[in-house]
């Protein structure tokens, strides 16, 4: 494991993905990828910093951690940093009014959000509320404002349920992109702001951090292109990975 | 009016397109465009030959003419281009057994087909019937396919009925494009196939031949890469254009 170590030479933090590398989300809430309970427990024993770094947009981040606590995981919600709470500090910034196209389970997110008379639209992985009704509603606010601007939490273009395959909100993204002509602002990885407000919450510099997720696009290209060193892992080989480390 | 007779020497064959031009669609089968069908029935009389080529992808040919008819126009099943037929033709030529993602009112035109076992998806305009659920099963058709084929009956962004804009199937085929990273293969305007086999139904060649249409990308950039010349009409001008040609 020579080359494991040369590679992580200097490697003071650790952004973890949660989805597909902690648990695998699914009826019943999920379940954990074996092993991942007693490696985030040893990460964060050892001296290094660990940050949650999620584009879970379905849930919100309370709902999310007390699911993963459920599972045996020792995590807080100041430890996560997730597109719902970095899209809100935006619209405030911007003085943004959304009309949401989310999951239920993450509109508790927008709660002290002014929401009447809305100039942008903000869309996440909404599963079953990505009714032709509802996209439509979201299209013809779009073409109703004169500089349309839309958010988008995460692209991503698919995940793992249980159950099998599931479209995410990337492909939601592109048919809005497509039918009012305009591109979506991504909140979320693989977006470099997203991984410098997460490295900024544990006061560690990008070359000093490594990104561990099992996205190709949004967690390991995205962290490399923020000038990070970044794993990708399959599913359930988190652990496997940090045996190899220790 | 000398500009539009120079614009139109040696024109021998006109093509119609049918929603936005001849009529709008809405609750209740849609209106008629003040002046269209008093157009039309002048077109026929004339010594050119006219050839209805739509995208409607709703209904079948016999729902929709039956429709114009009601509406008082002059118009026959076999004078239409449609993208389902023309579908239905490539499905059998290729040995392709389709997964439909379509509306139920042009479910009709697939009778004939096989079914089983699907090697492909055919998506069209589904209107209420793009829900999560069936937009994740085309999905997984797609994702299950060693050699996936995705086939969009046209690939419109939009089109305006009596309630407003309504997203069209382009959006849709977007989504699963970049979800599945693939690309569609287009049935319907602007294909130069769609356009060429219009064309030979009325025995017209490209260069004598214009097409009458709403849509920019859909009808008048397709026709004008066909070779044809082109119109863009704004909805319920189609009349007033032709009073000025004859």
């Amino acid at each position: 494991m020579a080359a494991w170590a040369e590679r992580l030479a200097g490697v003071r933090g650790v952004l973890l993905d949660i989805s597909g590398v902690l648990y695998d989300s699914g009826s019943g809430g999920g379940t954990a990828i074996a092993g991942s309970v007693e490696a985030v427990a040893r990460l964060k024993r050892s001296p290094l910093k660990v940050r949650f770094c999620t584009n879970e947009s379905q849930k919100s981040r309370r709902e999310l951690v007390g699911l993963l606590q459920r599972l045996g995981f020792d995590i807080s919600e100041e430890e996560v940093t997730a597109p719902a709470p970095a899209t809100c500090q935006i619209l405030k910034e911007r003085g943004l009014r959304p009309h949401l196209l989310v999951h239920d389970g993450v509109r508790s997110e927008f709660d002290d959000i002014n929401m009447s008379n809305p100039n942008c639209v903000v869309i996440a992985d909404a599963g079953e509320s990505f009714s032709y009704e509802n996209m439509n509603r979201a299209f013809q606010v779009l073409m109703e404002l004169e500089n349309p601007v839309l958010i988008s939490l995460g692209k991503g273009r698919y995940y793992k349920e249980t159950s099998g395959l599931m479209l995410d909100v990337g492909g939601y993204m592109k048919a809005l992109e497509y039918a009012c002509g305009i591109e979506a602002e991504v909140v979320g990885k693989p977006s470099p702001e997203f991984f410098k407000s997460a490295l900024q919450a544990i006061g560690v510099e990008a070359h000093q951090a490594i990104m561990i997720g099992d996205d190709i696009v949004g967690d390991v290209g995205g962290a490399q292109q923020c000038g990070m060193r970044a794993l990708q892992v399959r599913t359930g080989k988190f652990s496997l990975v940090l045996q190899a480390w220790r």
